[in-house]
């Protein structure tokens, strides 16, 4: 069993810790000290040993911050964790605020003392982030102070895991689709273009990209912590610990690349003086800034040169996910049929459908991991967007309501992610209708076809129309990128309201997730990935258009279904769409699971 | 006739006007010298003395600008006028060039040598669009030096036309809606919240909107060319041509607003040594900035505080744009009648289609002035987004053809803004087919729910997404905002693929205004004003929902309609809207239009 059901943290974590913060700040004379979320890497999963705001606070979600001063303390989610963090975290310690609105900057503002210094440590934000927060400290004439090392890492001390050392291993090219040093070339290529002479790389998924390497350093990902310096020639210098070179990896990696230590890091920095440095000012710490500068390098900030190069899968890659996808989804096609029958009488618990859910997956034989934590939420959990089963808030499905199951499986060939909403008894109207609106929305999203240059933020919209229309809406984006055989999380694309550059680009996969929550009832979600396809001509039109391919392939529950909603280009959207997964899924399955199949996977009556 | 049909420039004005320019470029010393479209009020339109780019050059479009080097010449314009710049500006003389794709500075980059001397006149740009000029001439090497005078208004000299001098009247409360004391606390409240002391208001209709006063030094719209000094505290200074000031002014500005010339400008700035002044930076030119700069003031850059309250129309001026519409209406019914009538047996050429329209609103005995100059375009000329008849390029409507009028009015209530495509003898499918693309496009973007927060370029796509799945699309926005007897085209929202993070809100009217055009073949555009209604909730829903009511009252050619394209829904939208045209026009028509009427608003059949 690879996900568990115990909880890594509780709400006497503020307690137990916050007071040896305090004493570590005093020695340091702060008054207060930053603690964001993320860590060293600008990850949103986190190694243990980095989730310092989880030591701190009890908060396990995958974005906010704290600040603790002298004599109080907050806490700031976005509107994803509102529930979970009053459950998490002490709130006699800790204020709960909006990381969104005013956020951070706000209490700098509002909530410090003139003349007060607040430590915050350089290699935990990106210079984009501390440039807002020093501009709000200057206003409320606080000093920010650099500290290193930091207090809560002081106060953590011995009680600190160990930072994780997972063996990295080559990414044959039969997955990857681009041999390393085509990439280091055409990534170099671009640096030239522009003028740079190198580019720090520091996110683990460009690392693992560029260089075709996966570790394991982040749970859920193969993702190998690590620095790079690529060389506009396609020269690299590559910083990883000793303890995670595996002896086939300098062969794999050529001459091209030097293999060295993270302690070698600062020295390269150094060794750029005089150069034009490309690094991400969001992805990476104001520290390799500060160390750049100092060496008399020249920075310039840009984009992560290797994020959309990245992003934009190639033919191998796609026909990787194509496989990847086929095979889970067998595996979610087989969960989904007990579900339906088996389950229907003695409705599972939560952590029971989960298990269920993740042998089927391990029984493919070809599953590295799960692309993250199974989301199994009954009834009213469903409603908790980033809810997690655990043994104390499992839930038994109950007759008459909805599961919500948002998994997803780490392959060689490819990353999945998808949710099922399925009806546990007999729905309510109200719970069909609201289910057919959502999927409407997904698959508004899933036929649109768009020019060149169109972003997610122009789309997003297409996935909540029929949604708004009814006085409804969901408080997530609808789409996000997925990596092959990476994070289930990537940019730079995204389906959402927030205003994006980014067009979407041939060979993007993005997740298309509308939703519906209840609160206090129960949540609906459908989620498929897709990937962009290339410009292609329409007959009778005049400009080329792209558009989607589904990748995720399971049985949508009919019985959730309201099929007076739909339109008949609808239907036979979703017949279509069944019929595939019926086609490429039904061999794969057993007898009985196949028989259920022709069912579920039925054209829909008008 | 308000409307004129004749050529304001011929593409001899280069060749005529250039010489002089360079040789008032080389008494200053000047390698090439900028010649952007805005004038010194950064207006859209613009006065015939500020027209600079067409004195330069010929080009008489709305955007666009100019590089003039000693020994070449570049002009600049965007995708809209890529055909009317070829017409109108000597290409031996100009290089053309795209005005969105790299733009002057691109050519600043590439086309100039090191060490040149780069006249600009810093009244003529935004210190936002200086910026990336600069930017570009520090990368070639580039000096950019300010002139003024400029050598283009000293080698124009005494031949060009006088600055307007129309009077500035009230606008009376029954148009207004609210007083300008209650207006300009309300901003001055937004501005101490924000800790500026005053802002400076530079644009026209920003002028007119604080203090409830109209104008007429631009073309087409009632703006007052003038400055503001607005203080915190909703005491004023007013910088107004004495020429321009009607005897009831002063006492209807009242004593909190102090009336000057534009004179006392300059010394009215350094006045403000120490305080915190905002001004927009993208409508207030770089002179603004240097001179408060130069007196030791702060200067905050932010957006021109009166645009949102602006934007947002109150009660009465939406009754007004509401009664505007409705005359507005019944004046293009009786003119599509005409066309739909008589004109069917011998089609007219463009100029004497908007001579009749123009009558038609004449008799209305209410207008003020066309709201731009109206758009027939027949045929070939319909698929040329910006064109305007002249008696040179008049062209008979065919039949089997399309006839596009795009026209609009001013009225003391309310600004029009409406196009219609008209068949003018038997439609081809395609053009049906295409025509009921463009309205299912609008009918989506009539129809919308949406909640707070949702920004134009979020709802852009729903008027594409129908013609995108054919294959085809249009270039150019999808709405733009319209004022309130101001200028049909106003900030700050749009609704357009640009992404944009002004959010829609109450009481913001947008045009509706999707198209298609076949080049060397006919145009399509359907175009309503809408606005933006109070947030409201759904039976059965959860969030209150905006949405759009909408205004221009017109019948759509029902011809050129294919109701085999329309689903129930879009049918029963179309029938309701021809409907309330039916119930609202109708009675202000002759009968004979009324008889007609009753047959062009008749149901869609399936």
């Amino acid at each position: 069993m690879r996900q568990t059901f115990d909880e890594s943290t509780d709400p006497s974590f503020g307690p137990k810790h916050v007071p040896l913060i305090r004493q570590a700040m005093a020695e340091q004379g702060l008054d207060g000290f930053l603690v964001p979320h993320e860590d060293e890497h600008q990850n949103e999963y986190l190694p243990a040993a980095n989730d310092r705001l989880a030591w701190a606070t009890g908060f396990t979600g995958s974005a906010g911050a704290a600040v603790i001063m002298k004599d109080k303390a907050a806490i700031f989610v976005d509107g994803r964790y509102t529930l979970q963090v009053r459950d998490q975290v002490d709130q006699n310690l800790f204020e709960i605020r909006d990381l969104v609105e005013g956020g951070v900057s706000a209490y700098l503002e509002s909530a410090t003392g003139r003349g007060q210094a607040i430590g915050y440590d350089p290699r935990l934000h990106s210079p984009d982030a501390l440039e807002r927060l020093k501009a709000a400290a200057a206003k409320a004439g606080v000093e920010l102070r650099p500290v290193s090392p930091n207090p809560l890492d002081k106060a953590w001390g011995q009680a600190r895991p160990p930072q994780p050392t997972a063996p990295v291993v080559p990414h044959p090219l039969d997955y990857a689709g681009e041999e390393s040093a085509s990439k280091r070339q055409r990534v170099g290529d671009g640096l030239a273009g522009r003028g740079a002479d190198a580019a720090v790389i520091t996110a683990p998924a460009s690392i693992a990209w560029l260089f075709n390497v996966r570790g394991g350093d982040v749970i859920r990902s193969p993702l190998p912590i690590g620095q790079a310096i690529l060389n506009a020639d396609g020269s690299a210098r590559l910083f990883l610990d000793p303890q995670k070179v595996t002896p086939e990896l300098p062969a794999w990696l050529g001459n091209q690349v030097r293999l060295e230590t993270p302690e070698d890091l600062p020295q390269a920095l150094t060794e750029l003086r005089g150069k034009r440095v490309l690094v991400d000012a969001a992805q990476s710490s104001a520290w390799y800034f500060e160390a750049l500068g100092g060496a008399g390098a020249e920075v310039l900030r840009g984009d992560d040169p290797c994020a959309l190069p990245r992003a934009c899968k190639n033919a191998v890659e796609i026909e990787g996910a194509r496989k990847a996808h086929a095979r889970d989804g067998a595996a979610l096609t087989r969960f989904l049929h007990w579900l339906a029958t088996d389950a229907q009488a003695s409705p599972p618990d939560e952590i029971e459908a989960v298990r269920r859910l993740e042998a089927f997956r391990e029984e493919t034989g070809a599953l590295k991991d799960l692309s993250f934590d199974t989301i199994a939420g009954a009834a009213s959990n469903g409603a908790i967007v980033h809810y997690r089963p655990t043994e104390r808030l499992n839930k038994r499905a109950e007759k008459g309501s909805l599961l919500l199951i948002d998994s997803g499986a780490q392959y060689l060939d490819g990353t999945t992610d998808v949710t099922r909403t399925v009806a546990i008894g007999e729905p309510t109207q109200e719970m069909r209708e609201r289910f057919t609106l959502v999927l409407k929305g997904n698959l508004a999203l899933a036929r649109v076809r768009f020019p060149a240059g169109t972003t997610g933020s122009a789309l997003d919209a297409l996935a909540r129309v029929a949604l708004w229309q009814h006085g409804l809406d969901y408080d997530h984006g609808t789409g996000h990128g997925v990596g092959s055989y990476l994070g289930v999380h990537e940019g730079p694309q995204r389906i959402s309201k927030a205003p994006s550059t980014v067009a979407l680009r041939p060979g993007m996969i993005v997740s298309n997730e509308p939703g519906y929550y209840k609160e206090g009832a129960y949540g609906i979600r459908i989620e498929n990935l897709q990937f962009v396809t290339e410009p292609e001509n329409i007959p009778g039109g005049e400009r080329p258009m792209m558009g989607f391919e589904t990748l995720t392939l399971a049985p949508i529950d009919r019985r959730l279904i309201d099929a007076s909603l739909l339109n008949e280009e609808e239907r036979a959207q979703l017949d279509a769409y069944h019929g595939r997964v019926l086609e490429v899924v039904g061999p794969q399955v057993p007898a009985d699971v196949r028989a259920w199949m022709a069912e579920a996977c039925a054209a829909i009556a008008p």
